[in-house]
């Protein structure tokens, strides 16, 4: 299916000492055998060079990199003001990784890119030259003018997808952040995102509760009650196909999974601890409500392994084979 | 392995009107194909003849049961004031399961049986007859004289078994909850579990964080560093192998679930999501802490299938050679 895509993926190497320029390597390494579209890499030629001895062709657009690809990785170049080892993050680095980024949002939004991926950013350091936003999705979100409240991060692997209601919070603030709107809302993009990213006309969406057994009718919480049963309620209103509150200790096994096509949890662990169980190498990190297509791996800069031949490209191949699948459904669907 | 056993398993049959009768029979049914060891059942004989027309042998003491095993089910015999129909509890039939379990932990504490396997009862109907413990786990606690702060509630897969620290309190409630001396006693509870009944002599326990990326740093919530992080260091000083907070959705894949023998979580759905998700036929709830051993298949009476020959016995047998396994570790150890 991959080669049938009309343009290439643009994907940001992330931070040059991070483990992103060699998974990226790896991944035009293994393009045949694991069927990967051609891709254009948007960042610095030398953080490739320090750890991958192949063929770099450097593009101005991505459009080039089809006919490049087959003999050579092709690269959209941005020079760091300094030449990054390994495992060893600076400033510098850090600037590159967010014009990287910027540029493959630039060149999907342009049109001249089919679909985002994005390597792994250190957001310690990007705090240290002034970013504002608590990661890469909501820096992309903003590039494309949508509100933060109306993106979702989906977590894809090849059995289950989860979406978090909360994400980056503490776990004690989760249920006063609950509210029948904003679970409404993530719902909302959840499943028109199953309907333009994954080619689901009449998608299926599992709503958990966040209590022990869903509360148990009221016993042990009340939050299913008052809070997520009217979200659903407002959902089936609107014609989607919703169900729940699902206890969330019997939501993810193999025949349960088979009755949805995602599951809306209420908070990041609920999502990501069976997400991860069950897809640690092939769980991809999917952005819904952009008018692009953005997917990650679900892997950080791992600066501790950086240089050392040691990382898996694996989540980057499937964060590619994603990006790929959903950008050939949104150009059937629209 | 489980022909090797001193003495008999006792089975409590549950809710009459439950599966307990059902999915404990075709246990028999599969005695040699699952390489199940004797076991006898307690209950009453008509709730079984309901959903099964296999051979039963009465017996008194479960010591009877290797002789009649081969060709019948042994049973030791519970009458309910009533003859409940599958699928319709009453109070006759929660006095009747009430009992059941009383005698089967009797037995194994006298030493008639090697261990206790105690099938599904029903809640709500306990309630009504005035039970007042959370669940079975507190009762048989008190049977043996342990308090419920010594018990632990451990869910052991093939390639995981986990423990939480809190159990059935609405999610909102965890972090109050939490205290280093509370994540000590479940620690060394199941550390000594991990010794007695699964006979590892240097066990390594994993402790799970309670906020996302546990904690990050202070950063997502400060559990971490002022109650979990205390408690880790104190079992360590008495020479446990611990390690810890870990991020709860990276513990749980193959390679990281390799690293330890069991997992301490913060709370239900930390702990059971990730079991189920990975071993929803053949988890089993172990009680650890208590001078006998004591299983359960993880589900329910699930009324609602019960005489329709559609309850799956994988969990039962589960439970059952959960049971004999720690039943001879423990004869090794002691």
């Amino acid at each position: 299916m991959a080669r049938f895509l009309s343009r290439p993926i643009a994907i940001s190497l992330g931070d040059p000492a991070g483990i992103g320029p060699e998974v990226v390597a790896k991944c035009w390494d293994g393009r045949a055998v694991n069927n990967l579209p051609p891709f254009a890499a948007i960042g610095d030629p030398r953080a490739i060079a320090h750890v991958w001895d192949g063929p770099i062709e450097l593009v101005d657009d991505p459009q080039e990199a089809e006919a490049v690809f087959d003999y050579a990785l092709p690269l959209v170049q941005i020079t760091a003001a300094e030449d990054d080892l390994p495992g060893h993050p600076s400033v510098a680095g850090a600037h590159c990784s967010l014009d990287s980024l910027e540029i493959a949002v630039g060149l999907a939004r342009s049109g001249s890119a089919a679909a985002v991926v994005t390597g792994p950013v250190s957001k310690e350091q990007l705090y240290s030259i002034g970013f504002a936003h608590p990661g890469q999705t909501e820096f992309v979100a903003e590039r494309c003018g949508v509100s933060q409240g109306n993106v979702a991060m989906m977590l894809a692997g090849p059995t289950l997808r989860t979406v978090p209601v909360t994400t980056h919070i503490p776990l004690a603030e989760v249920p006063a952040h609950l509210s029948p709107a904003l679970i409404e809302a993530r719902g909302r993009t959840t499943l028109r995102g199953l309907q333009r990213n994954f080619g689901i006309a009449e998608p299926t969406l599992a709503i958990s509760g966040i209590n022990p057994h869903s509360g148990e009718g009221g016993l042990l919480g009340r939050e299913e009650i008052e809070i997520i049963e009217p979200a659903i309620a407002a959902l089936r209103a609107e014609g989607w196909r919703v169900t729940g509150p699902h206890p969330a200790d019997t939501m993810f096994h193999a025949s349960a999974r088979a009755r949805y096509d995602a599951a809306l949890c209420m908070y990041h662990d609920q999502a990501l601890i069976p997400l991860k169980a069950l897809h640690f190498e092939d769980g991809v990190n999917v952005t819904l409500g952009l008018p692009i297509i953005r997917t990650a791996p679900d892997h950080g800069t791992a600066f501790d392994i950086a240089g050392q031949d040691l990382a898996d490209p694996r989540p980057m191949a499937s964060a590619i084979q994603m990006a790929a699948l959903c950008a050939a459904n949104r150009e059937l669907v629209e």
